[in-house]
């Protein structure tokens, strides 16, 4: 990543009325899109999905797969700037794209987060703590993982994981030969099992001139392996909160990074199985984007993340980060969203994405309940 | 307006996926549209201008006269609910709609706020201070308006005046007949011309529930007639605040209103010319929809007054309107849009209106400078 032969972000600003190209047209470019009308900006979503909620807040859509070469050649030549939603756009698309107009973030951030195992070997690069790791891809390379990292571990494919999928618990080599004919003998990694005490993340922002603003950490609780709730304050120790920021801090400066990008870290418990220390935390994932559990900023921050994310793509001074009061950010999934608006309290601001049908396991909106700063971290 | 014989607000709840109509396609109907949105609801702008930047983020959008009936119609059939950006929709637009579908705020609001005798003898009845007035509908009222106001005075169109238009300070009766005739004798009114120390305005919204949330006031500060500055806090006395508060609040009560809403208070200074001492509040306005001196609400609140309006008129649970921040708004009148992007000072949020041309005197944006609670009043 840092040997990467592309050029430095660009720095100059993409002024009021220019045109945003979104590549997907999920929540996340839907609210991308409604920042973006803030800044005086226009924006054209490029989606294969017809039914995209973005497509109610923008000026200009495109319906088309992302292979669709044609395409997108006559989307990027129509807009000022390129940004996305979600990091499994493939490559390809986005080198193409780059050749015709600007790209932020830009197509490194893109590859090394698609891949698991080049995500892990940069991280190692810098020296941040990750769980051990080992490729698989072979029969013979399991073995040899299994050796290196041993059991519990899990097993996850390099690409394309999301929500829990593409991963799964390997409590014994048969498990995990197992788990290597399911997963069709794709590309894998063995990753050691954190036994940890909670996951945080850390949303940050990086705009071409270096400015960096990171948002607090926030506390992060799944179920069903899809995001439940995003908690600030996360209620960790000041110390780990503040090597979680200062860990983004690195990542995004050693990525070149032009936008708003997620890193989510497990916090470990002190003492290992066999009573020796471990570090505090460790690294799980970096998303090239704006993310759920950055979604509590909305209703806390005088900037959120996607004002955020579009300043930093646009090369503008960014906005003020810091919180201004205490957020539980809860996710709507499947028909949970039928409890708006009678399920409302006072506090809680309601964010709902406009998706035409409700489907189990999908998320359909998210809740920020707020109340006064509390003073805790 | 408290005889008013139209039925009190609809009280069951629109829900997420509904669409939602706006009468006017400029800045306030651009950050309805947005806000809408967040709350996932659809929306159809109704606009005359082709250039409405409104239409950037909408998912329908009518060009058409607001006197065009069959339009109206239409509009008013393929939307659940309608509301408006501004009080000078033309009643019988807005009775048309009605007759169709939900229309909030109502039409008495509209009708009170459209006409300033109208306004004024409301407020009148509701014992709220106001400054002496007397109606001008002809040469010989204009005499007796003189007789009973004297000079300084304010001569003042009752329909149609906004930024300063529609309106001439009086300082002799010669000039007051030059005026009647100038303003082509039109429905007047003339007003004692008020000597204030400052102008303040109260930003409130009410759901047809009831539900009341008022944000914090503000102190106003115009430029050539136009807002320049809403700074909160506003540094007065914490009394005069409250007074705002109070008034403002037994205003939307009266009104039954459903919706967002801003009173215009002018504070006097506490001695008069004949050393008496006078009202510390007077009611200059009321503007029946979002405000542009409640813009700071958007990054100092955590619901601002756009979402508490589409809450207000969906009639859901309102959301919380304390302020988190300090915070000046300053509006980005004619060129000084260009100042966007390379003006930005830390803590400064810009909103930028999208309009396709920049014209002296016109509003292109606004700028949310934020910095941390001072504990000011």
């Amino acid at each position: 990543m840092t040997s990467d032969p592309a050029p430095p972000p660009f720095t100059d600003q993409l002024l009021p009325g220019s045109t945003i190209g979104i590549l997907g047209g999920g929540q996340l470019g839907r609210m991308l899109a409604v920042a973006a009308s803030g800044l005086g900006m226009k924006t054209h979503i490029f989606c294969p999905d017809p039914q995209s909620p973005a497509f109610d807040v923008s000026s200009h859509q495109t319906i088309a797969s992302y292979d669709d070469d044609d395409a997108l050649k006559k989307f990027a030549h129509s807009v000022d700037l390129v940004t996305y939603e979600f990091e499994n756009v493939p490559a390809e698309a986005a080198r193409l794209i780059k050749n015709i107009t600007l790209l932020a973030p830009g197509v490194n951030a893109l590859e090394t987060s698609q891949d698991r195992l080049l995500e892990k070997r940069f991280l190692e690069s810098l020296d941040i703590a990750i769980s051990p790791f080992a490729p698989v891809r072979s029969a013979a390379q399991l073995q040899q993982a299994l050796e290196k990292i041993g059991t519990p571990s899990v097993l996850k494919t390099t690409r394309f994981g999301y929500d829990g999928k593409g991963q799964q618990i390997i409590r014994s080599p048969e498990q995990a030969h197992k788990a290597y004919q399911e997963f069709s003998r794709r590309e894998l990694v063995l990753e050691a099992f954190v036994d940890f005490e909670c996951e945080i993340s850390v949303v940050i922002a990086r705009n071409g001139h270096g400015q960096i603003e990171p948002y607090e950490p926030s506390l992060n609780v799944h179920k069903n392996h899809i995001l439940h709730t995003s908690t600030v304050p996360a209620g960790i120790k000041a110390s780990v909160s503040e090597l979680a920021t200062i860990t983004a801090t690195r990542i995004i400066t050693a990525l070149q990074y032009q936008g708003v990008l997620a890193v989510e870290f497990f916090v470990t418990k002190n003492k290992t199985g066999d009573g020796s220390t471990s570090p505090s935390l460790l690294v799980n994932e970096i998303a090239p984007r704006v993310h759920n559990s950055g979604h509590w900023t909305q209703n806390a921050c005088p900037a959120d993340q996607f004002e955020q994310h579009i300043r930093a793509i646009c090369n503008w001074p960014l906005g003020r980060s810091e919180r201004m009061a205490d957020v539980v950010m809860q996710n709507l999934v499947g028909g949970e969203v039928n409890l708006i608006p009678q399920g409302l309290l006072p506090g809680d601001h309601p964010h709902i994405y406009g998706k035409a049908k409700s489907r189990p396991g999908r998320k359909m909106g998210h809740v920020n309940s707020v109340s006064p700063l509390s003073g805790k971290t």
